[in-house]
């Protein structure tokens, strides 16, 4: 037996996004229990008919899963005592997309890659550790890992359907 | 055989983030093909420790696949040949993380849901479709269902090692 008990949190965002100009989605998010709210927006070049108003959805994934990781360095490296300066991560996003003619393609994820670089005198086994502890950490990453089959529902003359 | 050829094509995002406030990250990132960069960053609320200058990774993630999901539907539209005026997206994505003491924790998803409302005079039917074609071309999505291990990197002493 632990000593301590495991504790269990709940993570809940909430998003609502509307679509506004060519391309470019309107999206407001709410982290409830925190009470924070977040104004965000996509968008895409002139060359995928948008006004380039925004990052596009992928750059804001790029963002949001570098952060993710970061943000875990960061706060777990307080939690195991290691005393660190700063942390560079650079992310390399690969994805492909099949398509026949102009038809809706279809797409899937090549390689996802994370270098991490931080600035830290610890031991390397201590950083390691850090970064292990991390990647279990890290949201996103977890997600990814595991996969996540996102559920849909449909609105349909004014009922909701799954779909 | 099909009368048309499929081909493929590639999408790679390049993020470099580096650590600033005392939670920030400021994270440029690249889509190298097409030329074009982003500014993001994202920061964590004074309860955890920083100084609310951007939204979490999780918020930008929130938007990410929202808006990932909203340009499908509107790109797809066209290409499936359906009129639309617009789209509305609600998103609700809850993970949850187990932590024994204060150790490190380690999160997993719980579910991710998107309630979409097209606003279209299109037969049910074909708004199925187009949702169907919207989740099969959604970046995102489709990471998420497949799954993917994100390959790490580590800098120690000054040499890259996989970790």
């Amino acid at each position: 037996m632990t000593e301590q008990a495991t504790k269990t949190f709940e993570v809940i965002f909430e998003g609502t996004g509307r679509s506004s100009g060519k391309m470019r989605n309107d999206i407001s998010v709410e982290w409830p229990m925190m009470k924070e709210s977040f104004e965000l927006a996509t968008d895409e070049g002139p060359f995928h008919g948008g006004d380039g108003t925004a990052p596009p959805p992928l750059a804001l994934f790029t963002a949001a899963l570098t952060g993710c990781l970061m943000t875990q360095i960061r706060a777990f490296a307080k939690r195991l005592k290691i005393d660190m300066q700063g942390v560079e991560v650079k992310a390399r996003l690969h994805w492909k997309g099949d398509q026949i003619g102009m038809e809706p393609y279809v797409t899937e994820a090549v390689s996802f890659g994370l270098d991490v670089d931080i600035d830290s005198d610890a031991a390397p086994e201590r950083l390691r550790e850090l970064l292990e502890c991390a990647k279990k950490g890290c949201f996103l990453e977890q997600s990814l890992a595991k996969g996540v089959i996102v559920g849909h529902r449909l609105k349909l003359n004014n009922e909701w359907h799954d779909a």
